[in-house]
């Protein structure tokens, strides 16, 4: 498959979306400005091979907007993130780094607020916090701040999560409900008059993804945390010039009422709206269930579900199996109609 | 020493300048925050164990105002401020990652300017990009781009450069002219009416830390890159609570003149202003000239010099000694005169 160009003449918040828009900057500019092996994977997490260890190493700024929102700030979200790309990985977390960016005039305590929810976060995930950086800009150059997390990880012993592993007939599966982060962020935006009790699923998820692994060890073909683009386009990015499809059966999706409702107003498929807690696991059919069972043991992987299957029927396309039979192509996410999200 | 504690209630320019601000900000509001053993070193870099290995950490976010300036950019900035973290702290730098924050409306021809000129000093420095991450803010919450960098290392077996090493009688090198950076940039913003070929002295530090250590092994002390807040801050922080005091010969301080005269006409003291490719080196006094001959050997290292000496007659002083025997004590930046200098 022929990487993307990109000829765009300006940034546009699309390209902060994780969609079309989003791949084209990255592998049309970014990719082969910096051409390495590991970059070049475009995994999760980047892997840099240290004697007899494998480290990850990921990176994420946040810019969420709001700062805080139901089940979540800035701060804890800038945790998740980056703790969720080493999970999904294969990598138990050493580290985090943390840059801030503050605007002048920020109020100190409001900053306080959100330098205790990462700090938290860090802690009930067991990584510290190792190195820190703070600039500071003129008023009106930031919204507020802007926090960059970095993790180092340990990829553990034997574990290979590289995507060539998929193949035709393994399971994939989902962690839990998708859509509560994205549709929590636009209501806590205002302007949508819908009363829920919807939180983001903002949560670190090592103990799910250690669950998995400890389980199955090598029956663990591929993870991925399903955050901008949402579960289309984490299923997208997999199949794409791989001669593999995904079907995935709708009916089985997870989706709270409220997200589904949400949704159905605004005009979303919540495939494609963000999650910060959920990840999608290709696992080899044989052990789906216990799979399951795993996830169900650990606190917070009761509503992991089986969503679909690994085919070669449709090499390149997820397509969506409704209950009447019917079928569609799931696309990745072109616009942009939830910006800064995480 | 008490650790100071920050009352200020809101965020100002002062608290990214580096000097006294900067440390209430860091040290009583961050650090008690985060911290852990790693952490409250403080040092350049962060140290995590791993099996016979020793790695550094480091993050810094880049916000300087303009983005192009003589001898270099933002890019080229990003990946020097973070490798000589790595340098100083007697690391070699195995990978870097790169996040991005980007403005709607952003010309994309400009930011592959600086793409492009943070891969070629990645290039230049021998250091892969392995992982990156793109956001994207609405026009008017950020300053075109801001870049975060964090470098992972591997400190070289045997090195210890904490500063606890660090004995009365130790020579204190500085690797070469002060203040170029700083003065380059503000005389970039305009409105300072002075003409100079003044260039940036942003450039790694590696080959220079590499012949040090290769040179002199355990009889480097410690070493540290004097960015924000300059030398004078730099050595500040190492007197500070150690029962040790540093003497500086003001005369063996290489200044340019047209950064002596920029400095003059606005009111700075050279020692306070930022540098983005030298650090001070201290060493044990027997083998300083050893320190000098390998610095010299390096192209880039012709210029270092012997500014000083630690010595316990003063605790927690930097004191400087003119040409006529005065004496004067050079406290830590206070203000910001400089903001946006990294």
């Amino acid at each position: 498959m022929r990487a993307p160009t990109f000829h765009d003449a300006q940034i546009s918040m699309q390209h902060g979306a994780g969609g079309h828009a989003s791949r084209r900057l990255v592998e049309g500019l970014f990719v082969p400005a910096f051409s390495n092996p590991s970059l070049d994977r475009l995994g999760d997490a980047a892997f840099l091979t240290l004697g007899d260890h494998r480290l990850a190493v990921s990176t994420d700024t946040f810019v969420v907007s709001p700062h805080v929102f139901p089940g979540g700030c800035l701060g804890s979200l800038a945790v998740h993130g980056t703790v969720n790309d080493l999970a999904v990985s294969g990598a138990d977390p050493i580290g985090l780094t943390a840059g801030f960016v503050l605007e002048a005039g920020l109020d100190a305590k409001y900053l306080r607020v959100q330098v205790d929810a990462l700090s938290k976060a860090a802690a009930d995930a067991g990584v510290p916090v190792v190195a820190g950086d703070t600039k500071v800009v003129e008023h009106g150059k930031c919204d507020g701040l802007y926090i960059n997390t970095t993790g180092v990880g340990i990829v553990r012993p034997g574990v290979d999560l590289s995507p060539e592993r998929v193949r035709p007939g393994d399971a994939v599966l989902l962690s839990g409900p998708i859509g509560d982060h994205g549709i929590t962020i636009m209501l806590a935006r205002g302007g949508v008059d819908l009363s829920t009790d919807l939180t983001s699923d903002s949560r670190s998820l090592l103990p799910l993804t250690r669950a998995l692994l400890d389980a199955l060890g090598h029956g663990v073909r591929w993870m991925r945390d399903a955050t901008r683009g949402g579960v289309a386009t984490v299923l997208n990015e997999l199949t794409m010039g791989r001669g593999l499809g995904v079907e995935i059966t709708e009916r089985d999706v997870p989706i709270r009422d409220a997200v589904r409702g949400a949704c159905e107003l605004l005009g979303l498929d919540p495939l494609h709206v963000a999650n910060e807690g959920q990840f999608i696991a290709v696992v080899d059919a044989e052990h789906a269930n216990d799979a399951l069972d795993a996830l169900s043991s650990v606190p917070g992987g009761g509503e992991a579900r089986l969503i679909g299957t690994v085919t070669d029927a449709h090499p390149g396309r997820v397509v969506g199996r409704t209950d009447f039979g019917a079928r569609r192509v799931i696309d990745m996410l072109a616009g942009d109609p939830l910006p800064r999200i995480c």
